[in-house]
């Protein structure tokens, strides 16, 4: 009997499914996630970007090129041709939450979304890293596939999430 | 005046921060996180561990292995000579919640606490990564410092949190 | 003259061979080899692996990620869109051995018996590590090509080796 | 009850094991292994050598960077800072095997044993990958630890290995 | 209105170009760099290359496998799959320089310019590297794109560059 | 007769020089080179910088990353636990040239001036990367050790390098 979870084989053991017959099609993928902190410490990151701070653009860079590490960090995942990457970044100054959005494509055999969550997860770590001097306590939170588009499982759309204008 | 935000000199700009001057000493940090998904999702990993399955193990070596590649994926963090890492499990079949703790240990100038919240962040990953097949909703959330010793700043401890015993 | 080893150039120099011009086909590459150690080792392995015990699965992982790496390890290495991997053990109670295969798949321009023959190598080094607290004189021993389809040269089947079932 | 295999915990799970207690001392690793090939392939290789072929320059090259790899390529091994690698190779016209030996040295907490023996797999891996147009038969054999000094388990002398001088 | 410079984004962010639509295309790239040193440095290094020095021969597999890492290396710098890279020198005995030419192939959607200039970068590094300790006061210079073919930009051709032959 | 290239042993061969019996003491280097453009590129980067552009920010993190990279890029280059890296930019309006310092700093047994030219290097990689299709023929220019001290090599200060502000 096959196991219900691909990455397993019949026995239970790990393997790199095998993709060699799936199709070459355009798929992209977007994930979200967000960082909780105090007013005090969004207020900080979102006044170091004017005129010059670095907070979100180390983030940024952070992710985009954790994205490309993908398949050397998630043991089973498939190393990728990424076509496209960027990261962008919507404060919630009512909650003390910095959201961060990913968006991966590539033309493949399969889909990137553990692309999108990894250079969601990463840029959420930076932005830790950088502030958790002035603030510990911090969560990384709800990081989640929000789209998923080409190949042979269709178009996932996580329900209640609206496309968003950036910072 | 010197930048709130210490991995930002006073104009703004990203810097490694200097950490010659500190005291070498042991040091300790743990966090915690979870991946929220339904109780079948959850049934089929567990049993997957019975006799053999692998899941949580990948997904254990997987933080394990990327605990040590925390200086090359956060851009500012420095490189450290890891002496100690542990990653464990412990799944809520009320929830339908699997959650992660990761403990690090090093003998050196700064803390681990990046080191064991990357580990727990990859673990997170790799246990999408595993089960997406059968589940593209989970959630991975509440990823957090929980301890941290050794060093200049002290003991924290996130209120709240209790020892747990693993999987 | 050109050079009969095709990785110098015709004085010498090391050099990354063109495949720009070869066909995009399926390739599959199969790879062995063992690790000869005491009865006793080999029984703490096997029982580990009842139930829960990790090293075979550390070790499948970490096969699997390195033939992700082969590009990265082996200079003159073509990096590969890798399509497939699985690493499997045969223990041989009767002479203390632990035989590894792996198995390699890709659509692209090279063969995959570098990724195959990496991929055993680096799962044989997990399984010394993880054990040569108890038995320091393991060796590592036989790695060799058994399987090679697609591509030009045509099919490799090294003689006198057999389909072998799995732990 | 503690298990005997240190790399996994009383239940079985893998984790990287505590070495913060250890003693910071000098330790030296001495590895070796071998490529069986034909008379024919070998004397490519050394004729090759002369005046400035690339074979054995390409393979030490990669030995000493796959040394530098190995806490990344192993899961459960402590990266290190290590002191000094080289990579020797001696050729056996009688019997066509080409013999490679590493030496690692580190001032640390834990043995260099694994780098040791990396850096021979590594370097073996290379020499077939630039010599398998001419004989895909050729067999990675012999890989063993010679010597290790340095750390509380003491001197370890392999029975019957000579110091060879090197090519 | 569009950003002329592509890698920023409308409002100025970092994103890795969109490179999904363009052509898949044979694409060549040749870049030159130089390393300035003293005449008696570079007759060291010549009078190491016979009968078996190493300079040269490190120094271009460094190029070559950098040339792989160029996508991890450079922030927005798209994956690619390389097809060939061959890193050569030529000694300008008058001026005291060593001059290096990195040539990369490969079929995909984007060029391999990026790719030819790590190449010989880290190349100039790593002769820097080995020479240091009888001259520190090495200049690497001139490193600049020589060629370009393949895409919808068309042929760039450096003026006043000849090829050259190697070392 | 010892070699006056350290990197190699007495006959030629590439090894990783051993600095095990070398003082742990705290070392600094300091590392210039430029991009040479022409002033409209020039224009576009530093206007790019207001009030959110991210050339430099790319380019910075890129060079740090790097910096931690070195021991891997660089084949016979010591892993070293880097305690703090700064990247700044200097334009000079006049010439078209935007000059890079990379400053490095450790406590270990061995010099960081590879690290900060590799810092530069890469940083000027990153700015050509992001910049070339507004200008392909930018040079990457005088790359050179600035300072360097700590260590028994005693202090160097390459002479006419005035320190300078940044951006």
């Amino acid at each position: 009997m096959s196991n219900p979870l691909t990455h397993l084989d019949a026995k239970g053991a790990a393997r790199m499914v095998d993709v060699g017959a799936k199709a070459v099609t355009e798929r992209v993928a977007v994930a979200r996630g967000r960082v909780l902190m105090s007013k005090n410490t969004l207020d900080l990151i979102l006044e170091g970007e004017m005129p010059k701070g670095d907070v979100l653009a180390v983030a940024r860079v952070a992710g985009i090129m954790a994205a490309k590490q993908t398949g050397s960090l998630i043991p089973l995942c498939h190393p990728l041709p990424i076509s496209a990457v960027s990261v962008d970044f919507r404060p919630d100054r009512e909650t003390g939450a910095l959201e961060i959005e990913a968006r991966v494509k590539t033309t493949g055999q399969t889909g990137v979304e553990m692309e999108a969550l990894t250079a969601v997860s990463v840029a959420a770590l930076t932005i830790y890293d950088m502030c958790k001097a002035v603030e510990r306590g911090m969560v990384i939170d709800n990081i989640r596939l929000i789209e998923k588009k080409g190949g042979r499982s269709g178009h996932f759309q996580r329900e209640g999430e609206e496309p968003w204008d950036v910072l």
